[in-house]
């Protein structure tokens, strides 16, 4: 039983999401993946939200871009939370998109996520981050990924005192 | 039998439609007007939407501000063209409603109209525009309406030429 | 006799809109494709715009970028409807197309459609459901085109389920 | 044990909170409040955010404006879900909050809620979204909120079919 | 014989163009002012721009707001030099006007002036400025301007220094 | 003696002035060019912009980008009429460079061109129609030009007629 | 002598400096203002920012609105450290101001404020810690007005945890 | 012992800060360099700050992008003049970066440079400005600095008067 699900209004916004997919994958936890735009197809991802929350689903995440309806659309018909990612456009680089998810009217919440990539890394965390607000596994693996990522930014730090600023400019260029 | 609908997100967008509904009046056109969210009355708005047609509506006026989906999700049940009116807002002015409604995706269309008051109006006129696309009374009607607002702007240009910018300045000013 | 017309304020606009030349062919409506300028050919323009309804013309769609007035200057001439496409700038990603074409006083209303090649193809299909809006061969074509375009979701989505979200990106990858 | 908490980054961000607290009450959800400044009193920010969850918390509220380092300073802190309320600023209606808050980096996820009081509103009902998120009474009392916010909408709705839109302005010009 | 003309694309305009009219005046520049719309009376227009050479003009001054074509469709027209003045408007702050005044594309040129009343100032003075790029009275006459603009700077200078900051901003108060 | 001056904030700026050059070489007006920064060589542009009336010049065209100030510093030492080309930057487009040029304070003018390429070719062209502005060989070129361009415009028009808008795109394709 | 430099665009500017003058005097530094304009009295200032370091000036402010030129004018001709305060526009709140100062090319550096009245209290703060950096007893003054920062940010949580958010909102109401 | 500090939020912005590397170098500052995230690594970052005047450090250079919060961190946690360095990203064009770094709350100043590597060049050349505010060697070298500068300038202009537009326009490209 998926306990986060992915939706997402076109398969073209699938690549932007691989960091999510990623990150759920790591985390072990069940998730779903769906396509359903909110406006090609609406009778579906009406039906889709409906039941999210009996299929087991606790947490939502929607992307989308430019008029991007779908978190909206999907928080209509559920009380779940719903997360959304703006991919970026060609328009002020997705402020349409970010504008469309974050300004939701008072009653129906979505939470916006950042544009693009690290929008889908961040949804999946904090997805996990609500599976894990009441504690349990998911708290603990929470806490381990973040005292690894502070541990990745450490390493990088003592190598730069290593190496020094140009050396450690040319390793990186070298990584390209 | 309504031939032009209005539809809008919260009663709080009305007094901005004023001029919308004096215009559709003045041209004798029948029209219906509804309040229902995109997001609070998913349900309503999409059987409203799905029946326009049926009911002899001929064009949807959609007013919405925010993270204004309510045109994309009425275009998302009807082929019915669908105006989007984008309300005012602190954020830029109402940039987030011009986005949200218009960078609708490919095979959804809908119309964008001005910001606020003027958005309201010449939705309005686009509504009766579509109505008289073949001719007929309408056609009559807009030509009308267009050749008097043509002369309101020569009557006010003729008394600017016999009083000259000052006065006309004062009387300006006397009017507010 | 044309029913629909496309005018371009300059033939580089041209390639924005292969699709909504696409659309117009599949639907079999006829329509005229002319490059005239606001500003380059503004008498052009006037006599263009002015003789369109005794064309035949129902529904004129003017793209243009930058100050993008032509869909403005066409309005001013003729009570047709009439749609703008802002074409993608440099500045804002289109953001002064976008503002030009939308922001149009009270009295000459202009459509706006999305930016750039969605705007191209939403014109086409909301010049066809401007056709449509009395219903007949256009109205049943447009809701065909919808039930396709819902089926092509359905059948991606289908893929999803099958295959997975990791094989289904490497798919996507491949097509590119 | 507060199961909610709601941090400031200054008093004067309190008022527009007004709905937050309103909601959180009408829940019964108990809950904390506390003015703590990224930068003022950052120590005092970090305890704080440290020991969230021992105290019981499981959503984090944190409203802030301009360089709105708040929601991302302390979601540094703690694991659990911390979800940011852009405060309307005099730069663009509060764009800089806004982009200060949603575009955190990859790792450290906060969830961006509508400028201003809307924002307020729906960070108090996405916090009851995520206790509701395996339900139980908070599950229960959500779908009454949001059927009783339906149902005033429908009521509007009715009114309005009642006396026309004539008289629902006058009503709504005279409720101001 | 006017050599300046000003144009105005509503009397609503007009206000904010006070100052232009006053530092034409005080530079005794014989000029006319007109109103008339790029698309309410677009016939008007082109016949008034054709026809300005003739009348003597030497340069145009075009104020208009939202989407402002009116310089750009006055400059279609003419040869002469055409400055334009974006007219504040809610959205961004009149950010559509200067948009579409300012990005005319390569070959029939339009100068654009500063937002509102600034922007109505120095095209009086820009204007003045062209009459008077070949010398003479005119050339006189901007550097008198320039140096009692210089001077009114320095007198202000001179009373800070002598009453400090603090009774400087009594003062200031008082004169409001 | 030149009539027209061309200054650059830096040489990164001169190709994104190649067609301003092109067209007063084509006009065959005398001009000078000059690399000259308002920050790093700012007495160097100080002595070059007072002496400029003397040198002969009637019209300076200054290129500058981000922080573009040169317009505005060469402008505050002459009264001659000084057109700012603003630059392409990576900060939305040129937005930065747009707004230094264009709100320059009542008093001291600065006429705005378009961001970029068009913005230089459209300087030259106004520099023109201010040497044009009381008639004479310049008026006559300048009605050339427009003419010659509105020609361009037909033939393409006329060739789009003949092979239609497949064969169209073909040809532009084959153009690139 | 004066320590601090504080040079004003024009006396409008005044007010929103309020701070920025109690500042330096709560921190007892000696400080000069002046009013002098980058565009109407450029000789002046150019000759002010030269005789800066001679005059024992260490840091200047300088605010500035619109095309804000001042601040990088200023920097052109010294190498003291300069700052620069945007004052809020109609234009996006100020979002010109900001970046006709953020902007500065590579080589002549101005470092930027917040916008407003912020933007004045922090450009005296950063002053006094730029005369603080080699430590004495600037450095002493500056850690005690953060420690009251500080604790004042701590007496009104304690209120609050006193009274509450309802009692408090009350107490805040009072004090407008 | 250090007198410039430079901390990066990640090591990805280190390409970006190359200029300001070699102009600390070229001024023969002694300097360290850092990465430390304000959100990955927090206590890390904190105690850095903290602790950053007692090695010695005069200037703290900051850069960061997207919600960039480190200037401020740091600046919460030292009385150290902090400048904050914008990274370029997506949201046009590092808007995002520099309203995050600039928009610091009154009381805790950070002073905010160009985006991208002008920032970073800018950020060295002030840091310097601060330890030549009060005269000495690095005074001495930021005037020789400042007129090598000018010099570069001079000479390409003299080389644009000798060989013209063309030809200087043929080397430029032939440099790339």
């Amino acid at each position: 039983m998926p306990e986060i699900a992915v939706i997402m209004g076109s398969d073209s916004d699938m690549p932007r999401l691989a960091d999510c997919f990623e990150i759920l994958e790591k985390f072990e936890v069940p998730f779903e993946t769906v396509i359903s735009s909110a406006h090609r197809t609406p009778e579906w991802t009406k039906e889709w939200a409906k039941t999210a929350r009996d299929r087991g689903v606790k947490v939502i995440i929607a992307a989308a871009g430019g008029a991007a309806h779908l978190p909206g659309v999907v928080a209509a018909y559920t009380t779940l939370p719903v997360l959304g990612v703006p991919m970026e456009t060609s328009v002020m680089g997705g402020l349409d998109s970010v504008l469309s998810i974050l300004q939701m009217p008072s009653g129906i919440p979505v939470a916006a996520m950042p544009v693009g990539k690290s929008g889908g890394a961040n949804a999946a965390l904090f997805a996990v981050a609500i599976l894990a607000s009441r504690g349990g596994a998911y708290a603990d693996k929470l806490a381990n990924f973040r005292d690894q990522q502070t541990q990745k930014v450490i390493e990088r730090n003592v190598r730069l005192a290593e190496i020094g600023h140009r050396e450690y400019l040319k390793e990186l260029g070298g990584k390209k």
